[in-house]
């Protein structure tokens, strides 16, 4: 599969203009103080569905032929992906299959159905979701998209940043978690290609450095049992977001369950602003000062602020 | 003193706009749904300080002639006001006074501190209060900002619907919480002037109703031991801001509690902002259904979102 270009990117944005948010991008000069960078917040969790997965799913299908369409679409997906894909279709009065592990909980099932969703239940392993997958596909003929692993959903998750650049040209950094690397390689196109100078580091937790990692070796290393906060960034580097990543992005941070969650908290009393762990894992490397950003003007791509607020880290 | 003009509300916009937030207008799908109404949020949790308190405090500190602000100014608050004042003072470069109850939170203490605020203890009764600014103003020649019934207060308040309406100027519907009615007659005056069909309707907590209750009199009626969450809400209605309210405010609807806490959580979980119980009020009277608005442009002025995240009133 060829690496989305700048254009790509460009013709998300218009395709998706309809139907996502342009999000807020937030300043907040306590935080600012606190971390010693000036801090440009592009909050994706103020987009549809609660995250920036809308933009890469709604890409994808609005880019399909009207023949494609009429068929579907299909994901395997507990997660944010999922309610994307599923808003998305209806939004274009198509199906989408969702395959879910049975064990996924409750609160996730209702949203998906919620937006409309076909839901297959399947057994909590890879191989039961992949087979699923492949019975809905063989039986529909939906057209499968995957959550990172491609172009037109890496093209969607790049709009975010274009939108962040287009209001804040200049930036020095752009932050942005890494999970299977959609967000981060679209991120990684759109900064490198309109700013050479701006530099693209990515934010992993320590207890999921698959991607940090797989930087090192030079190679895609899986994820092996992560357990982290961060449950949106479980997954491994794709073949495609892999050399995106290698070629555009500085380098990988990896940050504490503590520097997380400091982070996290710190957005929600003083951002006023609800985001999910994953997303404040990027805070959580200004918190941390794990690298020196002093002075600088960086944009952070929060991801999402899909949380259940019976259970937050920092109540005991 | 004189009620503030229109041209009063668009003077103090142009002199607060070097320091306050443009704060975002968001728009949720799910919650449109969930009440029936089309709903405009003027995020004012997103304010500096966290509320729209700073508006107004901006206004009057920056309306001081040099002479009068070298002595500084001096407020009564252990609330948004305190910290709205400590900090538009800080960016003037004048001192702020600030007479708080002995017994106020730490949290409130520090953060005024934190904003360079000027601390003076007293009992905690309105007498002792009065009597402490008193003193204060004796001593130092300060100029008293009143939390709401001052006619800078109000225009600076009335600058977040100003804002509102020029970026969704088809409105049917603000509206806007009501404690000491600062924000309301501010909001009241901006839509009432802006345009004359745009109903202006306040929400008020059913355990905390003298401002519904002094409308209905004719005459301003006191709080009595008010009881409500929504503890930006105790004070009563001031010598100003009472005829504005009567004659610009169409009505004031109550809302119960339960639907106060039902939509705050509501906010939180969906269109992922961090608002407090205060600012919950008015979409509680949506969440209620409390009077007919459906399918109406609705905005809302989301007065603030400075909540003890250690204390939420959803949890057991």
């Amino acid at each position: 599969m060829p690496e989305p270009t700048l254009n790509d990117l460009r013709q998300a944005a218009k395709r998706i203009k309809p139907y996502a948010h342009r999000t807020p991008i937030l300043t907040c000069e306590s935080l600012n103080q606190q971390v010693g960078a000036q801090v440009f917040l592009k909050c994706e969790n103020l987009q549809k569905i609660g995250a920036f997965k809308f933009r890469g799913a709604c890409n994808a299908v609005f880019s399909l032929s009207e023949v494609e369409a009429a068929r579907g679409v299909v994901a395997h997906s507990s997660g944010n992906h999922a309610q994307a894909l599923a808003l998305a279709a209806r939004l274009r009065g198509i199906p989408a299959y969702i395959v879910m592990p049975s064990t996924a909980p409750a609160v996730k099932k209702a949203a998906v159905a919620g937006y409309g969703g076909q839901i297959t239940f399947c057994e909590p392993t890879l191989a039961a979701r992949e087979s699923t997958q492949a019975e809905v596909i063989a039986r529909t003929g939906a057209t499968e998209v995957h959550p990172y692993n491609n172009p037109r959903v890496i093209a969607g998750q790049g709009t975010a940043a274009l939108e962040l650049l287009e209001d804040i040209p200049d930036l020095d950094v752009i932050l942005a978690p890494v999970g299977g690397g959609g967000l981060l390689s679209g991120t990684a196109i759109a900064a490198t290609e309109c700013s050479p100078r701006i530099r693209v580091i990515a934010a992993e937790p320590e207890r999921a450095d698959d991607a940090y990692r797989s930087l090192q070796a030079g190679k895609i290393l899986p994820s092996e049992h992560p357990q982290t906060i961060a449950d949106g960034l479980l997954t491994s580097l794709g073949s495609l977001t892999f050399p995106i990543i290698q070629k555009r992005v500085e380098q990988i941070v990896t940050v504490s369950e503590a520097g997380i969650i400091a982070a996290m908290k710190f957005a929600w009393e003083r951002t006023k602003i609800v985001i999910e762990p994953s997303a404040a894992v990027p805070l959580g490397l200004l918190w941390e000062r794990k690298i020196d950003l002093g002075n600088l003007r960086v944009g952070v791509i929060l991801s999402g602020g899909n949380v259940d607020l019976e259970k937050l880290p920092w109540q005991t």
